[in-house]
């Protein structure tokens, strides 16, 4: 355990408050109600989510035969009539699906091969409840038809799947005691219930000038701050999937995480950095106001494996089965114009939100023109990579 | 049985389809997918279902007491850990989650006198894919906020709720084998899966013309056919729902329907009257061609109390405990200009979305500024009233 670690333990050891309760911060911070306020852009279009998720795609297919097999695996150890997966920060657009897909079908083949009927399948979506559920629901009549093209291609059984929408926050109880058999989580548990209380002084000063997450120049107590939200809110995370796991159940999480044994792995924070930077500018030519800048704090945050295991261990339902990193290059296509403009989307479709609620949306546009010039800059000189950590658990 | 509908009871021997395949009409049929079109007005707006559903409330305020005691009689009867409650075309807007609520406090109420603790709660809300769930959803903080309320004042424990959104259509499945307690749907029982096939001769030309529904200048073949295709949806929502409830759970379903012996009741065919005469001065005007305004016909049906006796004798897994034909006042505040107003807006946001895909979204202004003008010129002559019909089933 490293030093920062050991004294936000120190700090942390009051009991886990309740979802809800976390969105409550000190009277001191400007707040901001992530529950219903963070969500990605709605809708089809050129800046929405669905345009502009390959990035998590891409996270996800990395992870994708891990989660299969999973889930195939919680199956052929059960054998239940119906087999309930939940997608925990489903999100909008054409990710939301394709894991459902793949295990009903991986699952619907097994059964086909060893001339069972397959099971019905619950499967559960879950975001925020400003997520854009609508443009999921829309597309549920071509996923069907999806299913069953595929049930019939490889000759099992029409699978009986049911579909519902589940809003709320993975920081607190989603599901009815005991009634999930597997759960995935792809690119969502790196956001926090909440910004971190402990980013403003006594005089209610911010203490993370110009940065909008842990940066080299911050002072000890930012990464601290945010170690200590991190462990409040995974450990909630944990004790409410506890109740509602199946014993024998699975889940499999993928989040952005830190390679480096410090708190700062240059390829996580780097593109909070070229943020931070392209505000910056916006503040040279006078378009933002400098303390709003420096009263920004991003709720992210990219745990270590050794913290994300302290986690699991402290809380005690779960085993840990598997825990690696990742590195997903976003240098993808090769033409760095291209890939710049990748990223700046996503990060975009990603923070748009909550930037359009501190900031006011009018920055919006000039602000991610300066962005793509600042990540398309970088990604002439290097390849850009982040790094995601995948971890499977099964529940005692 | 009436005349009418034995004619059709021999004409609907055939096995009941699956809600699928029940959506692809005869090739002669000028296409209209229900499922994908039929929608409530979404949003919050001025002409939103959510603003212009107050008739729908005064229906579903009728039948209040009779869902809330059912439903707490299947509680007392079954005392399960999980309550599974579903709303069936929940619609978006304020009725949506209004009745989850009352149950809920109902059986909280219930749980603190007998010192039990509370279920935790299943709530399911079904409408179609292109429901606004968004719009419910954005709600759910408040909702939950009001249920700790309640539970506080009336000192019962904190109620643990798990909302979920149900897409699809409730002439088919929904829910997984024996997942659901009690069902409730108000105000959508009336609405069919499809336009009734039939409604046009040999040579693909309209029988219905100048009409969208079941009208005195309708040829016999006109309600056979609306009978027809009510039958084959109700008994496939039975047959649904029969897989889906628990046996002792029960279901309250309230739609429009007809007093009356004949197949037409004046007050449930009146506004579709005035909404066809509507049109009539639109054609008359140039605005629309009077062959597409033959060619439409509304996927409606406001059955008989015999009609629905029959369809739940037939199928056999429910037991018929009560059925009573209720009467709403739509000249509620004894203006007919406000009356006729609330009227015309409801309509218009039920009707919208077929009506815009039929016609174009051009007309719609002008055809509810001649409606509204029509409402209130007969609530001006006369008290204007609907038919609804309340049913309670059993689950044996």
């Amino acid at each position: 355990m490293s030093l920062v670690s050991q004294a936000v333990h120190a700090a942390a050891c009051d009991p886990p408050a309740m979802a809800s309760s976390l969105l409550h911060c000190s009277d001191k911070l400007p707040f901001m109600n992530v529950e219903t306020i963070l969500h990605m852009k709605e809708g089809l279009g050129e800046t929405s989510y669905a345009q502009n998720s390959s990035l998590q795609r891409r996270g996800m297919d990395t992870l994708r035969s891990l989660i299969i097999n999973s889930a195939a695996d919680v199956y052929l150890s059960q054998m239940p009539e119906r087999f309930a997966v939940a997608d925990l920060g489903c999100s909008s657009g054409p990710n939301a699906l394709c894991l459902a897909e793949d295990i009903i079908g991986s699952i619907g083949r097994i059964c086909c091969r060893s001339s069972r009927p397959p099971p019905e399948f619950s499967v559960l979506l879950n975001d925020l409840p400003t997520n854009d559920f609508n443009t999921i629901f829309f597309s549920l009549p071509e996923f069907t038809d999806r299913l069953k093209a595929a049930a019939k291609s490889d000759e099992w059984g029409h699978p009986m799947v049911f579909l519902s929408g589940v809003p709320g926050s993975f920081y607190g109880r989603l599901f009815p005691a005991k009634s999930v058999h597997f759960v995935c989580s792809c690119s969502s548990l790196h956001w926090l219930s909440q910004v971190p209380p402990g980013l403003f002084d006594e005089m209610n000063k911010p203490i993370n000038k110009g940065k909008m997450y842990i940066s080299s120049t911050s002072p000890l107590s930012v990464p601290m701050a945010y170690l200590r939200q991190f462990q409040r809110d995974f450990s909630l995370f944990l004790k409410s999937r506890a109740a509602e796991v199946f014993p024998g159940g699975r889940m499999v999480l993928a989040m952005l995480g830190r390679q480096a044994d410090g708190y700062i792995d240059r390829r996580t924070t780097f593109l909070w950095e070229l943020l931070s930077e392209s505000f910056a500018s916006l503040v040279e030519q006078g378009l933002v106001e400098e303390d709003k800048v420096d009263a920004y704090n991003v709720p992210f945050y990219a745990p270590s494996i050794g913290e994300i295991e302290e986690e699991v261990r402290r809380e005690g339902s779960f085993r840990l089965d598997y825990v690696q990193t990742y590195e997903i290059n976003l240098s993808s296509s090769g033409d760095a114009k291209e890939d710049g403009r990748t990223v700046s989307m996503a990060i975009r479709a990603i923070q748009e939100s909550m930037l359009s609620h501190h900031f006011g949306p009018e920055i919006v546009d000039a602000l991610f023109a300066k962005y793509t010039e600042l990540v398309t800059a970088s990604m002439e000189r290097e390849e850009v990579k982040s790094v995601q950590i995948g971890v499977v658990l099964t529940r005692l």
